[in-house]
């Protein structure tokens, strides 16, 4: 019998965990490389981030998912460089990985267009500590503003402003308005979260740029029924403490800010430039139907780190075609193996969808039926893949119950602030008045 | 009528917490001043530390509990000066809060013995932020281990310390050992977590210095049993990244630890000394039997940061005289408010606990009937009581269930790592082999 071959998977997200799954029943030797010791189930991440979900609830670690897979190793590193021609990694430990086959599947980050000093400003939302970090600011608002309002008897306008008007920015403009008309209006005496302002803003004419025209009209009229602005067409210009800058020259617009997220732009991991192969514009690897770059066949680029295009359309970097990619490589490498001809990638696409708020979607169905759908019935339908594609069975039903406790019952999650008590920008909101540090401090007014 | 009395509680911890819940069906007006947004349930803390809870699981927001008490206001700031002549107190925010009367439960803090320099290496558990740090700490010794084993067929040896033998120092011993040989054993193939050394470090002559002798001695044997070793009389001179070292001048010892931790010493809280009255030498304030401190009678110290005798003997810093003074200070109160005189506090002692590990622990029990439990019994005891003692009942249920799973089935909860990957001291240990940077980098060997 021939050596066993090894096989390298980059990170641990929807490709390279499907391809992992797979390889772990074939006579091969995997090693699983990621920085994280966990997969983190990102289309519910928002959720995290809103404080419905516990981070635990759609994180997994990578060993306890691969404890059975006596074949698969798990490696807590980053990788640092690639040579392709000696088939080998260098890891930031200082260490040297050697492969026959490589499956890349690092993703995406946030793109702040060249301004990188946004990003303190403006967090996005890929990781857990991510969501945790835009539940402090979102949470430490409305304290903020309440502490503001015993103390001065005003407090500043409960501004939230999202950038981009994708599924992730359309689905945090809903979770947030939802959790201030809800849940913490409730808890709060003096200021009234309901009050808040929810904005949404985008720079091309339409939010969901990927969806039809209808059910990008009913996503907006749902929006809008949460009390969500959409304002669309007009580019952020500028991202300050406090405040964004919308337009330029004498247009240009002042927009207060308590909280200010980030979800307009994604780039490539760069990894994707380090291999030293082809990529496009933002970074992704181009790579050919058989999810190869050139010259490459013992390479596999999958997820969104690949640019693939099928039917002259690129496919989206979302969990569907990541997964399918990934069993796709691991396949390939399975064919190898058995001495069979390779077959080339094509995306089965089954639709795409993405919630407002806690009973609204819009829903373009592919397969098993065509259909536009939206409102509480597409809700239901993300309700149901959502939690028949989560990691494990435990955290199915352990994200089930907390839903079912948080849409069914009214109840909600904990929403603790754990943390930095900073809110960057806050104090700039408050200019109508700047404190004295000599003058006597003011009396607290508590009345009701 | 005369005008609402307006009592400002300082802290949300047992004793705050009780009191507020007293106060919420008198006719007064409540202020609770707490940093943070929720209550922690203190002594399950080290179970978010280890991964068998979710920080959730043992915190409710401070809110959610005052939900429908409308007389009781939260506020998340910082109390900053005292004025007990004017009855008013200062907030960093700037604000002034005017009183009737005041609660200050603001409990304590780690003390370093004037080697504040070590609580950056040997982190101490009183917070939630302190829990995730030590979970984070102590998951990555593994990995990083396991990482070393897969570079360089070796690793240090996982080596963790505690400083301090009180309850706290010995239920993160009896969880780091469980988790290393029950759970982590599954889940790495290259080193055996199982040969983790886990130590308790303790000063004095003997571990749980509070309890009887025979349990004292039970909770030995018991943590022996464990596998964690337990050395007494020799203090800990000198606390560095990778090592301590255990007694001074020719005997003086290094000992090798991945991670260190503190439980070795607490302070009263900073807001003690900052009231201007009487503190005793750990910076707790002396109180009369009537919880006052001299002079003062509208204020009332309460929990830890109150030093109470009785009997010549002072009461214990834990959770249940904490709540006992809380619901005491709230009565006395609204006995002012009734015209009624005042009585002066007593101390029910009902007993003390610790936990050792999964399934034995050590209890004194007081009452309903006195006895001295250990083993599996006093588990069950702990168990029960813990359960019954949690916040709410939405946590109750969590809890169990998440113990349900862990304890009774075997499965394990989410070890996320969250946040920064350096371990202070890792590279420290690794000094057998310095890393030659123009060297080439070692092949890694995966051989199994």
């Amino acid at each position: 019998m021939a050596e066993r071959k090894r096989v390298v998977i980059i990170g641990a997200g929807f490709a390279g965990l499907r391809a992992a799954h797979v390889l772990a029943k074939q006579a091969v030797d995997v090693t699983i490389v990621d920085r994280r010791n966990h997969h983190t189930f990102q289309p519910l991440l928002y959720q995290v981030a809103l404080a419905v979900l516990n981070p635990s609830d759609i994180a997994q670690p990578i060993r306890a998912e691969f404890r059975h897979a006596k074949n698969v190793d798990v490696l807590m590193d980053e990788v640092i460089g690639f040579d392709i021609d000696h088939h080998h990694i260098d890891l930031r430990s200082g260490a040297r990985l050697a492969y026959d086959y490589l499956i890349v599947a690092t993703g995406s980050t946030h793109s702040y267009f060249g301004r990188d000093d946004w990003a303190k400003l403006a967090p996005g939302l890929k990781t857990i500590e991510d969501a945790v970090d835009i539940r402090r600011r979102v949470l430490l608002a409305f304290e903020l503003a309440e502490r503001e309002m015993l103390e001065k008897g005003t407090h500043p306008e409960l501004n939230f402003v999202i950038i981009g008007g994708g599924p992730t920015g359309v689905e945090l403009a809903g979770a947030i308005s939802d959790i201030a008309k809800l849940y913490m209006r409730r808890d709060f005496r003096h200021i009234d979260p309901s009050e808040a302002r929810v904005m949404i803003l985008e720079g091309s004419p339409s939010i969901l740029a990927a969806y039809p025209e209808d059910l990008r009209q009913k996503a907006v009229e749902q929006l809008n029924q949460l009390g969500v602005e959409v304002i669309t067409g007009t580019h952020v210009t500028d991202v300050q403490p406090g405040y964004v800058i919308l337009g330029s020259g004498p247009d240009a617009k002042r927009i207060d800010a308590v909280v200010t997220l980030w979800a307009a732009g994604v780039q490539a991991s760069p990894l994707g430039k380090l291999l030293n192969v082809e990529t496009d514009r933002r970074g992704c690897v181009l790579v050919d139907q058989f999810l190869n770059p050139k010259d490459h066949p013992e390479i596999f680029v999958c997820g969104d780190l690949a640019h693939v295009e099928e039917n002259g359309r690129q496919i989206p970097g979302t969990a569907q075609p990541a997964m399918q990619m990934g069993v796709h490589a691991a396949e390939m490498i399975t064919q190898d193996l058995n001495h069979a001809k390779r077959t080339p990638f094509h995306y089965f696409d089954k639709g795409d969808m993405a919630t407002i708020g806690r009973k609204a979607a819009v829903a373009k169905v592919i397969w098993p039926f065509k259909a536009h759908m939206s409102g509480f019935p597409a809700w239901i339908v993300w309700l149901v893949i959502h939690i028949s594609f989560l990691v494990n069975f435990r955290s199915r039903l352990a994200v089930f119950r907390q839903w079912a406790y948080t849409y069914l019952f009214f109840k909600d999650g904990a929403r603790l602030i754990v943390g930095s008590q900073d809110l960057p920008g806050w104090n700039e909101l408050d200019d109508k008045e700047k404190l004295d540090p000599t003058a006597p401090a003011p009396e607290l007014s508590a009345k009701r």
